[in-house]
């Protein structure tokens, strides 16, 4: 009991993740960061940017190779997934941001060190230059400082090796990882915003949402083969986040961020931490 | 005499500018940052990179045109400098300091609002989304708060509108805005470092080099033809700089950046404020 209403006491913030799809839509994302401008209390926002990278890197002639959805990364596509993300993604969503009022600033892992990662092993899989960022290295003071200032940081997944080097990291991993680091400090919840509804019985049917879920839960329904490929990381992510902090995980459309209607993964006993 | 003694009492602040070819120059850019990183105290990093924007708007067909020295950036071009200077080149800097522990960030002039500018008429000529920032609307508190973290902010020179829109700023004006705007905290060194020695008497020979030069003795040189083209907007933007309340202004190759060899530029009375 004691545990729960130190819980309480904590400030909320929101750590909302924008899909790639969203991001690529210029009225669906005008849409969604005028409701993500509206979300009271502290916050930050996380945003993909694969689907613009890879109508990039058809126009620069550059091959794009994922494996287990997951981009390979070479010298060359590093450089333009910094540009696509880093660059004109993350300066955008912060210019329509502040047109708003809302006090954005854009940044990376690499900016003040907040997000070091590690180089993926080449083994077994080769994904060139990815990092895997680790919660308890993220620098959450420096985000907490601008969240005093009513600052609302933009991120995109870009981290960095630490030795000079960029590194690609999937959006979702940034947002998971960003939720934990700051879960210590806060009640944290945690957004994943996309093109669909929810995690779904059937992909084809809105109307299929799962309205809650537990990890056991979960487990029995990949079991089951319920849940749709794409989804798995995304739940993997949500539910380790859970267990290393972070209080509710909500996966749900984007055009449903005020609403909250979507799916709501919380902890085994159904509470929320 | 009692204004130099309070002027005395500021810190200093040194703001580099590294310009578009020394930025291209894998081998010149890394030099010049180890350098960069030793200079001891305050400073602020700003890097142009128009080289590789030409180059990058090849390989992907937009027309590059160039007006009296200056871009002109339609929509596309935007897109084009906004992930050339913000994402690639501006966090490639970024991570290269951090491997030497240079805590830095990587920052445009829309994150925290921290360069707002004026889109410029389109009359006479039309440069598209180019901003004109102003000095005192520069947010100087933001940059003084990393500052006291020890961290040193590296811009690139991208605004914005208030409004929605990025804009294409050159980074010898975004040098000249942030020096000012410090000014006023700050006893602040503006340093223009580029590819010569410094301001020359004859452009093919680096030993003719100008060693020290007042307004006045600019707008001698300005008669007499003396001043190159392509100095005469640098030469302008530091000498407002100095009227504005930048203490001295020092033009230089950029592998002189600790030796401070190049031509310094200075209020009429000879003396550094």
């Amino acid at each position: 009991m004691s545990n729960v209403e130190n819980t309480n006491q904590k400030e909320t913030i929101r750590v909302v993740k924008i899909g790639g799809n969203v991001v690529d839509n210029p009225e669906a994302l005008e849409a969604f960061l005028v409701d993500f401008q509206k979300l009271e209390g502290k916050k930050v926002l996380v945003h993909g940017g694969g689907v613009m990278a890879s109508k990039m890197a058809i126009d620069l002639g550059i091959k794009t190779t994922m494996i287990q959805g997951r981009r390979v990364t070479d010298a060359e596509t590093l450089k333009l997934v910094a540009m696509v993300y880093a660059g004109w993604i993350n300066k955008h969503i912060v210019a329509l941001l502040q047109k708003d009022g809302c006090n954005a600033i854009g940044l990376s892992g690499v900016d003040a060190n907040i997000i070091p990662a590690a180089r993926r092993s080449p083994i077994p899989i080769d994904f060139g230059f990815v990092g895997d960022p680790t919660p308890s290295k993220v620098n959450a003071e420096f985000i907490s400082d601008l969240l005093d200032k009513d600052i609302v940081p933009v991120f995109c997944a870009i981290t960095h090796d630490e030795k000079g080097s960029l590194l690609n990291t999937n959006a979702d991993t940034i947002a998971y990882t960003l939720s934990v680091a700051l879960s210590s400090k806060y009640k944290t919840i945690l957004y994943y915003c996309f093109e669909k509804e929810g995690v779904l019985r059937n992909v084809d049917d809105p109307k299929s949402i799962i309205l809650s879920m537990t990890k056991s839960e979960y487990e029995s329904h990949l079991k089951q083969n319920i849940i749709a490929g794409g989804m798995i990381p995304k739940l993997h992510n949500s539910f380790n986040a859970i267990d290393e902090g972070v209080s509710e995980v909500l996966v749900m459309h984007a055009n449903n961020l005020l609403t909250q209607k979507g799916t709501r993964l919380i902890n085994e006993n159904g509470t929320i931490k």
